[in-house]
């Protein structure tokens, strides 16, 4: 399973959100400051409930052979696999449509692949780039989370302290040289009317997966327990709700098992790249 | 049951669309030119498939001390009553934001009312008007159905030639003076990903009900079975399909019921108002 662990996401640790509504709230600093204290090696943990109401991303690093076909695989599944930034050019460490960044330095933990095997977590890479290496930074699930919470919908997994439930589907992702896979999807439980509510919302932030990809009946998407997720945690689903899936940013992991690149990077579970952009700047309108 | 003609509705025959796609379509006539032949009594049947694209309205006409009421019910209740337009005053036979209208003459047959019970039927109310009477145009349907077929979206009432299934729910409506019930719903079966495009579409289109209100398990809302819709025709529901419920321009009508107003008048099923209004000006994005 170290597989699993290559494109750790954003939607494996909910803490942040639990921590905003209760008394661990750490958005006192702004992410100029929290990317400074991660640049420094002060901070070298979760950045769940950091910055609250900032983008964070997930990270993936590509050597540029391998990152063409990965740039057309986001493209062709934008819903599992927003991307919201990419190098300029290989070599470039800079992400500037995300704030002032060194992606060398600027994750608080990195996860470092060869041949589709974990074998390195570190708190900077600056030691392993290479003039060839290609970032990918892709929204999150926080985001539109977020804007749920704002409306005073109920986020299951948030109200149980839980990481989002996630399941394999039967749903092709369309190809792109060695990517392929299926979705992966992200499950929060909804009565009917907050549940169309939540399609309204989420239709607002495309670039972290829009709106649900499927509700009602798991089984027509593949997915046979929900109680028995493939990532993440079970929660509740109550009488009179139903279950309503978002496409999920592991599914490049799985694409990425398929392909099995010599070398990739990616950010450690919870450990994500906080940019200087608003989830509110996300908003289509 | 002469109280459920009090306020036919435009879901009450949704042939138009089935017209426009087949060999009836009668859109070769503007909006004005169709009105001229309904002032001249040439044309006194449906208007459906006639002018596609354009708005059709349900109509009320009430008298002035009756229409305040009204007025607070539809702006309480905007999902079952969408108010697009009503008289400035009192008396007054025109309705601007809709076209050059008079009212009186301009709808090809009208219903009129005496302490609820249906007393007639004529194509031209003129020696009836009163300097009393305000009329109520209310969005229908049509509007949205037409956006779902523009999207390819199967519209299944529209598929099987047959009225929209309508429903009383166990959903109370704000009551505003008489005024009062339960709300009605229409339901169109789609399966989810089409349901959670039909929730993006008619978003859309507030001023015709707008998003639906429910979705899947019938009983949350007070139905027992789809099989028995209190108006209009049962459609097919097939498998991996779930019904999608919309406010449906039928509750007004369970309003007057319980109002039981000395005098009113409406437009006749299937015979509203084709205003000046396209369909896509409706939409708020």
């Amino acid at each position: 399973m170290q597989i699993y662990a290559l494109l750790p996401n954003a939607e494996a640790d909910a803490s942040w959100f639990f921590q905003i509504k209760g008394t661990e709230m750490n958005d006192n600093l702004t992410p100029q400051a929290l990317r400074a204290t991660i640049r420094s090696g002060e901070h070298r943990g979760n950045t769940s409930g950091y910055c609250a109401g900032h983008v964070q991303c997930n990270i993936v690093i590509l050597p540029a052979d391998w990152a063409n076909d990965f740039l057309r695989f986001c493209q062709l599944n934008p819903k599992p696999c927003p991307l919201l930034a990419m190098s300029n050019k290989p070599g470039d460490v800079s992400l500037p449509p995300l704030g002032d960044i060194d992606i060398r330095s600027d994750v608080p933990s990195y996860r470092v692949f060869r041949d589709g095997q974990l074998r390195d977590e570190i708190p900077d890479i600056s030691g392993l780039w290479r003039k060839d290496l290609v970032t990918f930074a892709l929204g999150c699930s926080f985001s539109f989370e977020e804007a749920l919470l704002a409306d005073e919908l109920e986020v299951r997994n948030v109200t149980e302290g839980a990481n989002v439930p996630m399941y394999r589907t039967n749903l092709d992702c369309t190809s792109a040289g060695p990517y392929a896979g299926k979705m992966v999807v992200s499950m929060r439980p909804f009565k009917a009317a907050d549940a169309i509510r939540a399609v309204q919302i989420c239709t607002r932030f495309p670039s972290v997966h829009g709106a649900p990809i499927h509700l009602g009946d798991p089984s027509l998407i593949g997915i046979d327990n929900l109680a028995q997720p493939d990532y993440g945690d079970a929660v509740s689903v109550l009488e009179e709700e139903i279950p309503v899936f978002w496409a999920c940013g592991v599914t490049p992991q799985v694409a990425l098992e398929t392909a099995k690149p010599p070398f990739a990077i990616t950010h450690s579970p919870g450990c994500m790249l906080v940019t200087d952009l608003r989830n509110s700047q996300l908003a289509v309108m």
